[in-house]
């Protein structure tokens, strides 16, 4: 393709003659690499047309530029950029240099300061033994069949109203199939208007927040949790009490009679991965409607509950409306994906779309609709079974290595899911541990990142098997109890 | 497909017998219309192992249901739910009200009252005469290529790194096509850490104010104005200062010297398309510099710039950095696309990937590279180059059928676009003459949704030609016409 000669503009005010101007704006766009070595100009008349001067001024300014070596010609066909012309990085220290006038510092809001914690790199597929949490398994995805999804959802008959703004709109087709074969499942039954489709369980956190949590109110949770919940809060400037689980999870007895929101994790804990049984769930109801507070019940991985059938969520048993539902595409079928949904009383979800509409309208629609054919030609049921056997296998053989190198889990987890919460031995640093581990190719998690800012954790870290190959957990969990060996011994 | 066993679960706590119990839970889940007319049942066998019961228990709950007219037997092939069988409506009264004992209001922060206004219906496309903006013209909309591209980010290549979190990071291919291709158009230079991926301009909008306003500073914004803009500072609970435009834009000599950022549309204003003339711009950037305030330029329709060349951005003049500029795709290639791009100084463009990870982390993965092809195939240039084409023939039947029926454009626009800003006689109400006009299936936007709470507007209208038919105009401007003259005979 020819570089379009819109790209070039001529100075606003300049001194210099037009040919001049002309060879700078050319020479500048090659150095910056907005132009790539190889690349075709535009021809004389072109770029004559564009910039309103004359054909021979062109001519010129290219003469002189092959002269200087930025660009060559070739008969017939023109001219291009040439592979020896004089380029500079991108990411050049002298560029980003140039507009520095004004002091961003003193113009942003003060930020909360950065934890610092880490959890896993961007480039943890570089790693031979990542065993970290969330993240797909290319091989286990049924690529083919989303691939034929989304080719339907961008089929002439569903484009047209799909290319429309939504407003403030989901995708009907999606919600309904979420109504009637996912939450079911959850024993949850709900009607369109108590329904939210969201940028994913991130996003419908934010909202939540945004909408429930103001100065003087009091938000609980648990201790350890998400990190991204935790990051709200620290952007929101809001300071929630944390509360710390148990082998039952939250424990109801220890929430404040005040508390106004509750968010939590019954079924499955993060990270931690225990469940809270159905004893503490109707305490917990009943808790909730006796001091009036909100519960957000976050049933992030639900669909991997293969060491058990999964505990009916909170929100079946809620009789009064008090518990606002969490669902998550991004471990069932992809991350990347960015979509989830919020099932809660119908006034919650009119405030909730009224705010989405401000922050980003909608999500995209074509999204919204690849995902509801996924739904509703069985793909997806398909899919969550084969994660779950192969998953199945993977933490058998997890067990097996754990066992067998005298590695101790923390917590008896019922769930299943995609990750074991691990305590180190005393005086081990994770977070020291997990860097070290990097050096051999092994990806750990520490857990300091889940944990509250007044308790900071250096002895638990998460062995995630989502993303890791069973034929390699076997040298992978060598390699972490070598390392935690030599951490002891170094004490 | 048959209806999986999984949504069929047991209640807690019952005093009915085992038998009674899956009656209960089959029928709620066909009176609820969760199981839907010819759907096939789980088989008895599938069922009794997923609840843990007897196979004879399902049959005869099964044989009950049939007797009872829920299902209908066929032999060999199973159980179905039966066409006859008792349903209630999605939105049924009865069932929204069951879970009401939660005070929502009191939970909600207090909200800003919704102003009312109307400016066009999600049902638009039911009207024939929808003289409606920023909504796409599927006529011209190159969809063959469009689904091309999807197809070639859903190819396996490219999904494997898609499916993955990005957790803060941007489709390198698009922003490089972005800086590349169409930043410099627009005679922007810039570097890939001073651009960030947006949910299109309502995202960047939102997450710019987020950023810079707090109470104590003071934003500016043009009046009339984006409606979308408004809709961030309602929500903020932040009130803004309107600043009337003239037949140039905005006049800097009226911003007041404490300004801390002001929002403009200088290349062509949102809504009556005027543009600033390069004087005024110069003076608005010294200004800036001057006064120490930040410059927010939504750049939003500048591909449609067909009667006159795009007037250079404010942002390439920008020799401090002041200016914060922002781009979309929902004109250029269609709203549902949810995609648009900010380029700022690096330190707010890091802050603003800090703000969209908390909310909802990244645009989706898959639409950015369909677009990044999109743009990179050249199908962009080529798309952009037909609506122009079409639109400037649809815009010379405006305008020949707004002088033929006596109608009166409001200002002289140089830009080209895709609407005309309008002003109704003395005395006609346009927002009562465009609920009117519904009557009639032509659809006009009334004004007063862009002016400021302290001024409302009576009198002007937005008449759009993005997405009428250029043989309806000539009809649809009579019936506007004719609805005017009624109007003004009627005072």
């Amino acid at each position: 393709m020819a570089i379009p000669p819109e790209i070039f503009l001529l100075p606003q005010r300049s001194d210099a003659t037009l040919q001049q101007q002309i060879q700078q704006i050319v020479a500048e766009a090659i150095v910056s690499r907005h132009c790539a070595a190889g690349e075709k100009m535009p021809s004389s008349r072109k770029l004559a047309d564009h910039l309103g001067v004359s054909r021979i001024t062109i001519t010129l300014a290219y003469a002189e530029l092959v002269s200087n070596g930025y660009l060559i010609s070739r008969d017939r066909s023109g001219y291009f950029v040439s592979d020896t012309a004089p380029t500079q990085p991108w990411f050049a220290e002298a560029d980003t240099s140039a507009p520095a006038g004004i002091d961003w510092d003193s113009k942003l809001a003060r930020r909360p300061q950065s934890r610092g914690d880490i959890l896993r790199p961007p480039n943890w597929t570089d790693y031979r033994y990542p065993f970290i949490y969330g993240q797909s398994d290319p091989d286990l995805f049924d690529h083919t069949n989303w691939r034929n999804c989304s080719l339907r959802a961008v089929g002439r008959k569903d484009f047209d109203t799909l290319t429309h703004d939504h407003y403030q709109n989901d995708d009907p087709m999606l919600v309904e199939f979420i109504l009637r074969y996912i939450l079911p499942r959850r024993g949850i039954r709900a009607n369109p208007d108590e329904i939210l489709i969201t940028m994913g369980g991130q996003n419908a956190l934010w909202m939540i927040a945004q909408l429930l949590l103001s100065e003087g109110q009091k938000a609980i949770v648990e201790n350890p949790c998400f990190p991204g919940l935790r990051k709200i809060f620290d952007q929101m400037r809001y300071i929630a009490a944390s509360i710390d689980v148990d082998n039952d999870g939250l424990p109801p007895d220890r929430i404040p009679a005040d508390a106004d929101v509750v968010f939590t994790t019954p079924s499955h804990h993060a990270p931690t991965n225990v469940t809270m049984p159905l004893e503490r769930r109707l305490e917990m109801l009943e808790k909730a409607n006796r001091d009036d507070f909100v519960i957000v019940e976050d049933d992030y991985e639900f669909e991997m509950s293969f060491l058990s059938a999964p505990a009916p969520a909170l929100k079946s048993m809620d009789q009064i409306g008090t518990v606002i539902y969490l669902g998550s595409f991004s471990k069932s079928i992809f991350p990347g994906l960015r979509l989830g949904y919020v099932v809660a009383a119908k006034p919650l979800i009119q405030e909730m779309r009224e705010l989405r509409t401000v922050v980003f309208r909608h999500p995209p629609s074509h999204i919204q609709r690849t995902t509801a054919y996924f739904l509703s030609l069985g793909h997806y049921d398909s899919q969550i079974n084969r994660m779950a056997r192969v998953f199945s296998k993977r933490r058998a053989i997890m067990e097996h290595c754990i066992r067998e190198f005298g590695l101790t889990p923390d917590v008896r987890d019922m769930h299943g899911g995609s990750s074991f919460w691990m305590k180190a031995p005393e005086g081990v640093d994770t977070t020291k541990l997990a860097v070290d581990l990097r050096k051999q190719s092994v990806l750990i998690e520490p857990g300091n990142a889940f944990y509250a800012h007044r308790s900071p954790d250096t002895s638990h870290y998460r062995l995630a098997y989502s993303s890791i190959n069973a034929n390699l957990v076997h040298d992978g969990i060598a390699l972490v109890a070598e390392a935690i060996a030599k951490a002891t011994k170094a004490r």
